[in-house]
């Protein structure tokens, strides 16, 4: 009996790859199959699978990616100072507004940032309200930028206007710095697009009470240790993106003594250190500059194909990638976030996903890192098993595992961190991140959290610029 | 052809039952089989097994455990106030010592107990010395008697002394109060039957200055909800009986804006809330009364075959159980831990089981809840998986799902609480208690940390006593 002969008259156990229609019609004949749930790398695209040809395996890249990685672990951030914007970041002026996310002029930017650049404008002084902030952000008078390309971060719409005081993290181990707002808490917050006089009033107290209190007190500590809260946190049930509740916790724990060596009264004491208490959200702005100082400092290395950037602005998405240019974007529409919203708010009311957030999963925390905080399931939906794949499927498209920042319910292996673009157009797996979600209208706030992933664009761009770059210069390989 | 026949002409496939004799042999004649791990219920011993069938699925029993557990589950217990023991636990006298476990006398003392008391005369101002206080406990001028017998529990060594401020803990559904000493942190510390003199100057800094200045803050809250922070900490990787990291931190933080109420100098402040914040195991002595006044509103429910108090002295082990007399306790010999020990030390160093922290594993937290605790593997060894394990296991022992205790691995079920003497007997599954280990000797102190079960016998005497005292009075079922 030949093969083929064998083959018809026996019955048939079929594996479908690819399109479900042949598996559709074997069901209708109730012929067993299972579909196999695969797609060709790089989605079938052969300019793609070209570059990736070229790349994978390349000694250059490898070792290049060693250092990146080598790099975001040993970075080691500290909180040393408090200070205004305008004071400490490089090329700030006083016309100058930071948004999350890559570049976007104010006509293209969604309505939360614009809600919240209205609010800066108003706080800063610069317009007397919401229809002379409109005319003097369309003006051109004021100029707008990526926090990102100022070694800043903000959440949501991450707006950092001059007179705003911003956390200064240094990485001790490279020397760089980042910056980052501190953490208004949840409800009506500019952050989300909200611009109330409540808001304002609420950054005019952090401005004038808030940070120069903390400030008093971070002068009294040899900076205050990120890695290590950070590192605890993960332990603790939380992420450090959605979940900050232990950090948050371990900070306060950590800045209260240096605080009662002021010359502060107790009632101002009282009041600073319950905005503290009273926000659990606020290690998020300081888990945000951390990962963006160690991420910082792994960028510009010539053959690197890791990330350091994943950032948006609630229009596009952006990534920025270590061996390609210090502000060589790669964007695309971003997606909208998936998740559990608010009472009296639906999908129809978010703005596309929004944010600098995303640092802490470029940095390996956040969702990466959320099998090990299962707490997150509540804020942002799914099950706990779900966040435990998520964290296990992270190591398909990262090259390290980070055992400085573990991840318990792995039986503490070292979290998934520092992505490499070849492996995220190889397996088509994308990045997870766990986010807010901002109402898409100027002066509302949050509507809900939920989970999101890059559109697979940005990641094709770059692995089309970085095998141009690199073959480019390399014909000899 | 005869089933017999078929039997034997067949390949045997064999499951094997009890003695692994059988399995042995078929091994060495290369036949697969597979050993069972099975044992009669109530280990075959018939009068057990008598008592067993009389108790199933009796319906006054069922209704009393579950008023058990409805009472355990509701109590709601709050930090109200500081106060030294002889002021606030009732029958306390000047004399008088209360340590954990069942009674005991002085001569059959573990050493770590012997060590304590030895400190606490000393501390008291009964003794001068070492010397001075073993004549005195052995005197019989002094009254012995457990913590539990009065509303009180201590952990290791639990020793309790009439001056030794005790925190006051208020179960506001049932209105009774439960009371435990101040943890005094790691090392050298009495409650490990350590005794020399920073550990008494420490007991007295405790009276004297940190007792006065939390009872100030305590006078200005409504009480520190514990079920609310047990609750929360239960998220964050706290069993909250070996790791109280999160739950000392939630207190912590809690409790400082009351501090910053009182008129108490920066100074004082400072070294009081830094002797909180510098020991993580600060929430166990909150945590143990908590359980405490949730398990004795349980007590004395007729027909209850509810296990409300499970302590060791380090020679017995001990339970009592709601239906049966309030002080009756059935008791057999303490088990050696096992687990982890700090270097220089080994299982040969080990004073047996000891303490009353058992009681939280009594309230289902604890190893109870462990698997929601993946770091607590790293202080008392094993792997994450058996952690979980363990969690899930103590389902077959338990009346109940604590929803207000969820466990977050377990996809936020509520803990396994009400520990049921009949599924111990039915089910040879004993409960699991993760615990500090003492030195044997008196002054010394903790040697390591591990895992540790009660012996079987105090299950099986409580089940005889149970099933006497109520088939006796019931004669008409």
């Amino acid at each position: 009996m030949s093969r083929a002969t064998e083959l018809f008259n026996d019955s048939l156990r079929v594996i479908n790859i690819g399109t479900s229609k042949f598996k559709d019609d074997l069901d209708l004949q109730n012929v067993e199959s299972v579909q196999l749930d695969w797609r060709p790398p790089a989605g079938g695209n052969t300019q793609l699978i070209a570059a990736l040809d070229f790349l994978q395996g390349n000694d250059q890249v490898e070792a290049a990616n060693l250092e990146a990685i080598t790099r975001i672990k040993d970075a080691h951030p500290y909180l040393i100072d408090i200070e205004q914007a305008i004071h400490v970041i490089p090329n700030m002026h006083k016309k100058k507004i930071l948004h999350s996310g890559p570049p976007i002029t104010w006509e293209r930017m969604c309505g939360p940032a614009k809600g919240a650049i209205i609010g800066a404008l108003i706080y800063e002084g610069l317009a007397k309200n919401e229809e002379a902030a409109e005319n003097l952000a369309a003006s051109g008078e004021i100029e707008f930028a990526p926090a990102n390309e100022h070694s800043a971060v903000g959440p949501m719409a991450g707006i950092i206007s001059p007179s705003m005081p911003v956390h200064v993290v240094e990485n001790r181990t490279h020397g760089n710095r980042a910056y980052c707002t501190v953490n208004e808490g949840l409800g009506k917050v500019l952050r989300f697009g909200a611009n109330s006089v409540e808001v304002i009033e609420r950054l005019k107290w952090i401005e004038t009470v808030f940070a120069p209190a903390l400030k008093k007190a971070l002068a009294l500590t040899d900076g205050v240790d990120l890695k290590s809260i950070t590192s605890q946190a993960l332990h603790m049930g939380d992420e450090c993106h959605n979940r900050n509740k232990a950090a948050t916790s371990l900070f306060n724990r950590e800045i209260i003594d240096y605080f009662l060596q002021t010359d502060l009264t107790k009632d101002v004491l009282r009041e600073v250190i319950g905005f503290i208490r009273g926000n659990e959200h606020y290690f998020l702005n300081l888990s945000m500059p951390a990962s963006k100082s160690a991420l910082e400092a792994a960028q510009g290395i010539p053959y690197s194909s890791i990330v350091t950037t994943m950032a948006r602005n609630g229009v596009d998405f952006g990534i920025r990638v270590s061996g390609l240019g210090e502000n060589e974007w790669f964007t695309a529409p971003a997606n909208l976030v998936k998740g559990l919203f608010f009472p009296g708010y639906s999908e129809e009311d978010a703005a596309p996903d929004l944010g600098d957030s995303a640092i802490t999963e470029t940095m390996g925390i956040g969702g990466f890192a959320m099998g090990g905080s299962p707490a997150i399931v509540q804020f942002v939906g799914g099950e706990v098993e779900d966040a435990i794949a998520y964290s296990e499927q992270m190591y398909e498209i990262t090259a390290g595992e980070n055992t400085n920042y573990s991840i318990p319910t792995l039986n503490f292996r070292g979290g998934a961190y520092g992505i490499d673009i070849r492996k995220v157009i190889e397996t088509n797996v994308l990045p997870v991140i766990n986010s807010g979600m901002a109402h898409k209208q100027a002066g509302i706030g949050q509507v809900g959290a939920g989970v999101v992933h890059p559109p697979v664009a940005c990641f094709e761009q770059a692995m089309l610029a970085f095998a141009n770059k690199y073959r480019g210069g390399d014909q000899h390989e």
